[in-house]
């Protein structure tokens, strides 16, 4: 069958930025706005999106976590209650100074994150050890004014979920932490097929207020590395300056243990990057809005729509996600409009596949394709293949990260692999910020995370030479 | 069974606007924020609004709809290129002035609703009538600064959704119009067992830049009524405005015809208001989070737990959502907590329940119990009473809505109706604003919409005493 090359877009070797802004524009996931770093999220992103949505609210509640909203205006004196928090963010903030044609007697800032509402609200709600613990999550949009932005990568509003929990004890308060780092690594391997790292963030590039910042990050295709969601501990900190307290069991005042998590659109992103091609996108089958599309080869002969249809109807039936493009273009432009899409599986059908009571599953995933039967349980023969793209795909995944993942002992050879092969660079390190921040400077590579790596007696800093403290993942990041 | 009375809340005839509030508080639906006008949806209150999405998005998904999400900032230039538009919502716009430190060379408006925005975005994606319909939706929160401001009913923040969509025909936009209309309908009966009156706005009452308002109103406890929602055609103003053009198939370049459409927290309002009486909240069975509270009575007695859970999994397996109350608190406490928040049936269970091999079921509704057999198919039954607690629910409120409706010829009439009876006043009009503007300043009712009535020769408007072009429903609102 001729195939059209998607010419319309980069190739991922020549300009791989370039790469990801087409596949965004062209696979209709976003549009720009006339706001710069606003963006459109189209219907066929905003459906990623909202796949994203249900699989983790599902594992949310699962775990006894309640959704909430919150306003979407903080005043500014709420935002410096605790000092680090609004260190980080003041920079970023978008402001709102007029109200209904006034000036308001206090600026108020669009949220950037809501940690500094949600402990006003706790604070208020919260008296006994008996209203502990308590686990709310909000989805919605939260703006951060940034200079560079790039489609779903960074910009200034994106949308994601923040969890704030409070907790009577500090191991109840890391319990949480961990466990929601386990949901999202778990998420992005059985819905996105993307394999993660995890580990501590250093010091340096924990979230503004936290004691604690685990991460999970991902290896992007060109072999940098996206930070794809964080889960925090946050001790007593903001406790103490919002005076979160309740009377425990011995009747006692004491003050709440705290967490934070959130992912974003920035798992579309990661979902870009890591499994897309030079057609485009290629989307892993739980998360794809379409899971496979029906093509109809000379529709217009006998039986080939009707039996077309009749396929949709029993895919449907099975809860697959299935389309059928009835348009009026050339089979060759539906082709390669569902590659651009990255639909999983076309589903062939034309007259000649009717005369032998056949069809043709072609994977998006590795361009295979296999004739089967119609009298097979069609319905059956694709839930499995979709099963199978996953597998595959992760499997894919994985791969691409384990050969991206290289130990060094020396600096030389960690600029070596950094710039010939890219990817997950583990270093040992001494566990200076001084050091980090040279190597950022003279390689643009950052800390991702802290690895769990054993460090030996010989392992010294890549930067200083002194005793080495951990192994870290180092990598150039977006 | 002896009750706890819920002496926390206001009684209704003594200060219906202070059971509101305490119903709202009480019943732990939302709290207040630091920031006036901008209220946190509680857990038990988003459960609300998150049911009402599901119930929606089913039927947006179903009539051809795709969620999108558009930026929360729109430029203030954008704002003013319809005209009438701007001059609605200008003066309730939040500004953003800064962002990152600096002033912003334009200042930015909060979302108060997203015409202009989709104006923009469709008359960049349209180019030919194959790219027709368009028919997007969006959930989000907008900002329309309130001086008065009060919990779901009017906030300076509320959550919504707003559809909008672009048609080849008017004809076609028109039908769009009408059945969105009817949606928001269906989902007020068959989910909130709320009925509406339906109709057109008055010229003087509708959408800052539609051409026809068509709005749902119900009929509140007290006698007002409530806009709970709205639907509009706008012909092809803002397509002009924003220059929305396609190629038709005589290959002549054509304005779209538009509409759109929304429904907001509003209706959690209305539920409360519509429903509710002086133990709290009275939530119908399908949009309540919490359908059946098992309330095990001497738990600590032999049996009496485990059938209790035993009973919990039952139900849910049946698909009822059902909660276990096992705190230290006393039946009463917990009869009351449950009878607070609405929740439709209470399932009692004892020691002496459980010798008899019974359960007792209480509704919320009209505190009926019926003591029925373990033997029985338990969860078939509760799931009967669920349904048949509908029925009866929006049956009480039909009746309500019909004893206040009334019919008039004059203004004594009318006046007379209006403070003894309240409800809607149906009157003949002339159709002049200045006769609606005369009535409002005069009995502070206004035109909720225009009815469908046959207008007799001999029916003469209520204020100016000439001929009437419509019977029109007014009423005092929320």
């Amino acid at each position: 069958m001729a195939k059209m090359k998607n010419d319309a877009i980069c190739r991922m070797d020549t300009d791989f930025a370039q790469w990801y802004t087409d596949v965004c524009r062209k696979a209709e996931l976003m549009d720009y706005s006339s706001v710069k770093g606003f963006i459109i999220y189209r219907p066929y992103g905003y459906a990623l999106w909202e796949n994203i949505q249900s699989y983790l609210n599902q594992n949310f509640k699962a775990t006894g976590h309640e959704n909430i909203y919150m306003p979407m205006l903080i005043p500014t004196s709420l935002l410096q209650k605790e000092a680090d928090h609004v260190e980080g963010f003041a920079p970023e903030c978008a402001v709102v100074t007029k109200g209904g044609l006034e000036t308001l007697e206090e600026p108020l800032v669009i949220r950037p994150t809501s940690e500094t509402l949600f402990c006003e609200h706790y604070a208020k709600i919260i008296n006994s050890y008996r209203d502990l613990p308590k686990k709310y999550n909000q989805w919605c949009s939260v703006v951060r004014w940034e200079k560079t932005t790039r489609p779903f990568l960074r910009g200034s509003e994106f949308l994601w979920q923040e969890g704030h929990t409070v907790h009577a004890t500090e191991k109840e308060a890391k319990e949480e932490t961990l466990r929601m780092l386990g949901i999202y690594k778990d998420v992005c391997k059985n819905l996105l097929a993307i394999p993660m790292v995890t580990g501590l963030k250093t010091e340096k590039e924990k979230f503004a207020g936290a004691l604690e910042t685990y991460t999970i990050e991902a290896l992007m295709h060109d072999g940098k590395a996206l930070q794809s969601g964080t889960s925090h501990y946050f001790g007593q900190g903001f406790a103490k300056a919002f005076d979160m307290k309740f009377l425990n069991k011995e009747n006692q005042w004491e003050y709440v243990y705290q967490t934070s998590w959130g992912v974003s659109t920035r798992l579309i992103g990661a979902l870009i990057m890591v499994h897309g091609d030079d057609n485009g996108l290629v989307l892993p089958p739980r998360v794809a809005p379409t899971q496979v599309m029906i093509i109809p080869v000379r529709e217009k002969e006998a039986g080939v729509l009707d039996k077309a249809l009749e396929l949709k109807e029993t895919l449907k039936a099975h809860g697959i996600r299935v389309e059928i493009d009835l348009s009026d273009k050339s089979p060759g432009w539906k082709f390669s409009d569902a590659e651009m899409r990255g639909i999983p599986v076309r589903l062939e059908l034309g007259p000649k596949d009717l005369e032998n009571n056949q069809c043709v599953l072609a994977k998006r995933n590795d361009s295979t394709k296999q004739t089967i039967s119609l009298n097979e349980n069609v319905a059956e023969t694709v839930c499995q293949l979709l099963d199978e793209i996953h597998e595959e795909m992760y499997e894919k995944a994985v791969n691409h990260l384990q050969e991206h993942t290289t130990r060094v002992k020396t600096k030389e050879e960690f600029i070596d692999v950094l710039e010939h092969k890219g990817g997950f660079v583990q270093a040992p390190w001494c566990g200076e910020t001084d050091c980090e921040l040279q190597i950022k400077e003279e390689t643009t590579a950052t800390t991702r995370c802290i690895t769990e790596e054993e460090v030996h007696s010989d392992d010294t800093c890549i930067c200083c030479g002194k005793p080495a403290k951990h192994i870290v993942n180092f990598a150039k990041a977006y």
